[in-house]
């Protein structure tokens, strides 16, 4: 047998356990992991030259095929490299196999190149961290790294998904001869099946119970893979309960008649009367994190009797509204089918109709239509400049139906969740919320777009564009990859939130004016190109924009931060009129 | 006292124990930091958007100043983007002060934005991991504050230096309202005494005999800061005992008829007769890591009898060349000094010469000049065409004497150790070979140049600058800073060495060829750009692009992949026929 082949063999285990795509940063140290993935027959296989970008770009098609995506890097610093990425991966609970070689231990504090402390790098940002042995004479050294590695990609895939880390140590020779096969033995698969956490009859009585003791239920979604038919349980339940339904665009939730997508305009310094007349007695939780502080801050000082938090797993108090009083360990979806069937067959025995509750969502869902009028008004009003958020309206507005949306950290996703999105487009809607950093944005939208044929459209601010700006580096961009860069020059959520703006530091430790524009960046990366400085402009060329082409496009938005200011601040007066 | 006073008067500590240079990296959990050190008279401040490159821009600055660089970050994965650059400080030894903003810990998995476990997050690749309190009410609490800042800047400069991180998590408001005053009050320096570790009499005894007893005695040196004092004892040494002082670029060892500088040529598969007349048998080795695998590999096969390392800390036991007896716990200078005043007042008790040694010395100087004629021949031979090498050599040829010249990992700090630098240059020489990664040596250069007034020239190849470009965005590039790039179209070494370059995934899963050149990044970057393409451009260039001017300059410098091959396999030939 090869020495190295319990190496090769890694590569025949991610394709047996049905991991397809794999990630590569180029590196010596790791060659045999490179060369056992690159000679794989069924793996596709990817190189990305700076390792923060491959582990964003991983992030990106995790995301879209929500299934594991291997990542290979050397040792050394390309390891810290891929953190940014894991701890978003971890947070946002997206399956990464991160699969680091490394130097035998004994190199460690040897003065030798690229040698760190690599076993347990990623600290409790990975779901498990795996060393693998050096030498595999021994047959119990090849039975541990056959078994570490089934149990890590197990573990990837358990909820809640996330991270998983197997370090390789590696000795020399990396490469193999020309006689040497380097190809895969038989490994041996070890599944775990996957099973639903279910409650008792009894739980599910208690719950029940509580439900009916609530007169104003109300349903709160945070971040969540586009799911249409969590979506549609979702609307049913709104409509037939008259449950008050409420999510962000981060839950790709969208305008219609039912949903209450409008919070952060309608919650922001709302008064008291107003508070209480939306308070639930009973909240209900699923998703990860909540995007906007508004909702946040409400639910925190408005605190309902009773608040369930759905998700599968359960062995930490996710209490991010401070009101928790139950965890329920299952899926969202498997619940919500029973709870509603459950509450229908009751309502079917008891012969109700819906509309005990109907005062209550009408509450909500009148404050969610005003709001939508006056972020209508705000964008469209008779002004007519261009500004991020008018631009970002636009782009929403011209979305292809089925199209994924890419929203970049800070001030984009926030723009379009005060815009929203239409329920006819069916937009799959993705954001870094894990961990909300801009490091990878650009470097995320691309790897969703090389694992889907639809249109990908980033929208994302030029501090976040040129920060990562190496995801368009050393490999063809995705042609179905739109870019819409909103280049205001600076960090402009400093100009934006409370505080730095009413610094005299504003423009200089936050804001960072760079001068940058990304016509050369577009150029070294053979992107089309185009710049735009007028709303009409926007509008002609969106719907150009979004057709098909051989290279993937750039629109860069450029607007003043002065009157992207005075908008919003126009916005928030208007807030203060109409809710206060 | 406002609330934020302990964090304030973080800044005056800084300042009042002599740290004058902080890095901030833009964010509005860091803002109270952020403002403390902006509005301190006497630091200065500077800001970079991207964490992964501040992080590299202080490593550089504290290595030219050798005197710790505080650097401020926000929350969450901007935390992570600055390990890249922690681990090459701690193994390189340089002093690094990190201020990481955090959430209070309590919202840690409430998915709550930028919330990560920053406690110790960077494991075991910073001295020491400081957790500042949240609630500063308690005096305790600003008791803690102050010692802490104060041992962690003690704690980077104690022997061996390096980075350390306090993090600081902080609740809102950060900012402080426009009267608030927000500067700060006195506050206590806590010092730490330097001190020498002084070895008795008896043990110096013990060494001197170990010395006396050795016929073959060779000091070799690997990584040190420039040290002319050091220099000049070293070339005492060897000038007056006969001893061979071996030492590559990253020792900023230079070319004069003394040093043995050219051991990666004369070394590489050397016969066994040749390696035994050359082997020691008492190494004194000091420094950090050495470069090459050749002069390692050689030290591991035929090891000295006798080997002493001389390092301040001795709490590990680095033996990296597998032959260690002694551990000598001094700095290298002063103990050089004490060891050659200690020898010489011997031989003028005994009234030695020095020629008890000088056979075992010319037999290393006799190797090393047919090393130096040999890659003289190479680089300017009869072909003449342009290569990465020969690029190399007509840079360090034209370097300004007394600058500072970076040389970026992989091969550039590898062609430059080849060439060598000339003693009447006074070229201070520096590498990240720490962890010898590609991924911050731009922005280290950037660092360097921005503490000396000196010309600093970075030798780089095409993957690690376009890794690293963010080096160049948003501040202004130090108009002393020359940029040479060797663009060969992608990673280089990988076609150099011996086991990559016969797989048939060279190119595809390696190299990584990106067909980028340089232009539009020094045009974004205001850099005065030329391009060449042969030998006779660069000899043409190279003066007027060492004189000073108000922008920055890069010379790209266009070589052929296969032409560099060639070059090296005939140069691997030459070594063959010269040294077996």
């Amino acid at each position: 047998m090869p020495v190295l082949q319990p190496i090769v063999n890694i590569a025949e285990l991610l394709y047996q356990k049905g991991i397809t795509d794999v990630v590569v940063a180029p590196g010596s140290r790791s060659a045999p992991l490179t060369l056992a993935v690159a000679r794989h027959p069924h793996l596709r296989v990817r190189v990305v030259a700076d390792e923060r970008s491959a582990g964003f770009i991983a992030l990106g098609m995790a995301q879209q095929s929500q299934n594991p995506v291997a990542l290979i890097c050397t040792s050394g610093s390309a390891v810290y490299n891929l953190a940014p990425a894991v701890v978003e991966a971890y947070f946002q609970q997206v399956p990464l196999l991160l699969l680091t070689a490394d130097r035998p231990h004994e190199w460690l504090h040897q003065q030798d190149g690229q040698t760190i402390d690599q076993a347990t790098i990623f600290g409790t940002h990975v779901k498990r961290s795996y060393d693998l042995p050096a030498d595999y004479s021994h047959p119990d050294a090849r039975w541990f790294i056959e078994r570490s590695v089934n149990e890590a990609i197990n573990l990837c895939r358990l909820p809640a998904p996330g991270p998983v880390h197997i370090n390789v140590p590696l000795r020399e020779p990396f490469y193999p001869t020309a006689e040497e096969s380097f190809r895969a033995e038989r490994v041996r698969v070890l599944d775990t099946l996957p099973a639903q956490p279910t409650l008792s009859t009894d739980t599910w009585h208690k719950l029940l119970n509580e439900w009916d003791q609530s007169e104003r239920t109300l349903l709160a979604v945070g971040q969540i893979p586009y799911d249409p038919a969590l979506l549609a349980i979702l609307r049913k339940i709104s409509e037939e309960l008259g449950v008050p339904v409420v999510g962000e665009i981060t839950a790709s939730m969208a305008h219609n008649d039912q949903f209450i997508t409008h919070t952060d305009t309608f919650l922001a310094g709302i008064d008291a009367t107003n508070a209480e007349a939306l308070r639930p007695d009973l909240l209900i939780t699923l998703g990860n994190s909540f995007l906007t502080r508004n909702l946040k801050t409400y639910f925190r000082q408005y605190p309902a009797r009773r608040h369930w938090h759905i998700h599968p797993t359960v062995d930490r108090i996710n209490d991010s509204f401070q009101s928790l009083t139950t965890l329920v360990p299952s899926e969202p979806r498997p619940f919500l089918d029973k709870l509603f069937a459950d509450l229908d067959y009751q309502r079917f025995l008891q012969g109700d109709d819906a509309d005990q509750n109907d005062t209550f969502l009408n509450r909500w869902q009148t404050a969610d239509r005003q709001a939508a009028k006056l972020v209508r008004q705000t964008v469209s009003g008779t002004d007519r400049r261009l500004t991020d958020w008018s631009a970002v309206q636009q782009v929403l507005d011209h979305l292809p139906a089925q199209s994924v949306l890419h929203l970049a950290n800070s001030m984009p996703v926030r723009y379009a969740n005060l815009c929203g999105i239409d329920e006819q487009q069916h937009i799959q809607v993705w954001a870094n919320r894990g961990v909300s950093g801009i490091d990878g944005c650009l470097s995320t939208a691309v790897g969703t777009a090389l694992l889907t044929d639809q249109i990908v459209t980033l929208v994302v601010g030029d501090v976040a564009f040129f920060y990562d700006r190496n995801a368009l580096w050393s490999n063809p961009v995705p042609p179905n990859l739109r870019i819409v860069l909103l280049n205001n020059d600076g960090g402009h959520i400093f100009r934006i939130i409370d505080g730095p703006s009413r610094q005299p530091e504003l423009e200089r430790y936050f804001e960072t004016p760079h001068g940058y524009t990304a016509r050369n960046t577009a150029e070294d990366a053979r992107l089309d190109y185009q710049v735009c400085t007028s709303l009409e402009t926007i509008q002609t060329l969106l719907p150009d924009f979004f057709t098909r082409s051989e290279r993937a496009k750039l629109l860069e938005v450029t607007t003043d931060k002065y009157v992207n200011q005075e908008q919003f601040a126009a916005y928030k007066a208007q807030c203060r009129q109409v809710f206060q």
